[in-house]
């Protein structure tokens, strides 16, 4: 169908910008025909054996349906056994509305709020329907420093602790007893990208959550106000300002990403 | 009505335990018969005036209705001409679902993560709505350290500079030059506890965008999974560990309680 064009378009584009610009583009991930999971095994294999893309970009949502859908279980399945990592984005418009009377969400507050919370149900649904038990070894960039879960891990802890407690119509305790580890474990599984746009106190708090293996440089570029470098600037200067020791700057700015890309001397 | 009926009762409950046992109990704060206006406005007075009372508590939409309905501004006015603090409490149940195609959210990620989501908006509204600027003086105590608020700050100010570009049938640029200020700045205006259950680094983000005069000991005793004392306990020890100052932890954990509720001595 048209989605399988447009990806195996936007992708051979892509290999073909890293191979023009190697001192721009260390490498590139794939956009997949999601709606189509045939077509998306088969331009999965393309990207990345072909085309030499080292990922694939994924969002929150599938045309509505969560990441969890069974339909799409191959999907990750061949994700995982190309061992490339995937980048969670989020995907919301003006709606649903914010407040049940309304026709939309008001104030971009779907964009600005949305967003990781989006991210954050993305990466919740993952775990309780039991994905990330079936496939260990993803590698999940979640954006935007992992949603709001680095803010509310101890709420995340707190309250799954009490899991079923507010439910009275799904088997909870049941549900829990299937999972390998308690759910605030599997949130640490995850990778989180720098994208606050600079915030150092944030950028800890998300950091002392994922570890200094699993937080990446990002940046949102060029979504800022001024087109491109604002974001960038901010972020690398909120990093500098991070207590965070060299070593652990040196693997967010870098070397999380090397390993992840399978671009070390010998990789891959 | 019967709202009217059951705060009233609830609220002469509340003055006469804190008149009981002073020793356990500060002060209290009190519910409000949000669906009737005339009847809120006559319980805000009684259980200010003559039961001693010392804040009211709100939850983020009154039966699904937004904080900003035109419909509630007399509590608002009234709120603030009894200078008074408000605390604002998440309110979601399991409806809307996390997903157009389903019935409703799974997992509890309704309360887990709905509530700050919930929190979020509520800010916003007050915000963008010109709430705040027609009541500056209010103080409003958000549940939860502000909801994703602090974590989100930076994406807050950045987006809020490009306001409307992601808008194309409402004329937010418009909507802006009536706000006195950027949006970012009013996010500062208000209050937040300290309910997050631990997470000393989660602490040390919402006091780096609050600031020390605007975070309060907060606790959600007693629904942990100890029934009491777990939450009180985990949110001390994290208070202890935060790198904030001395000076700093005396004001959340006392001085901006005693301020907030007016008891200071010779106060209100």
């Amino acid at each position: 169908g048209k989605s399988a064009e447009l990806a195996r378009i936007a992708n051979e584009e892509l290999a073909a910008l890293v191979a023009r610009h190697p001192d721009r583009f260390v490498a590139a991930v794939a956009g997949l025909p999601l709606n189509d999971v045939a077509a998306t095994l088969r331009e999965l294999d393309h990207a990345v054996h072909r085309l030499g893309l080292r990922g694939v970009q994924l969002f929150t949502h599938i045309n509505g349906k969560p990441l969890d859908a069974p339909e799409l279980s191959p999907v990750f399945e061949a994700v995982a056994e190309l061992n490339v990592p995937i980048w969670l984005h989020p995907a919301r418009g003006a709606t649903p509305p914010d407040y049940p009377g309304e026709k939309k969400s008001l104030y971009e507050i779907w964009h600005v709020f949305g967003w990781p919370f989006d991210t954050t149900i993305a990466m919740t649904r993952m775990i309780f329907s039991g994905l990330l038990d079936r496939f260990p070894t993803l590698k999940v960039i979640t954006h935007h420093l992992g949603g709001t879960v680095p803010f509310l891990e101890s709420r995340i802890k707190n309250a799954y602790d009490q899991f079923g407690t507010r439910t009275a119509d799904e088997d909870y305790g049941a549900l829990l007893r299937t999972l390998r580890k308690h759910p605030h474990d599997y949130y640490r599984m995850f990778y989180a990208d720098t994208a606050l746009y600079g915030s150092p106190p944030a950028l800890e708090c998300g950091l002392a959550f994922f570890g200094a293996e699993h937080v990446l440089f990002g940046s949102d570029m060029p979504f800022d106000a001024e087109g491109g470098s604002r974001y960038i600037r901010q972020t690398l200067g909120a990093i500098d300002q991070m207590t965070a020791s060299h070593e652990a700057k040196r693997r967010i700015l870098r070397e999380n990403a090397v390993k992840l890309l399978g671009m070390e001397p010998g990789g891959r």
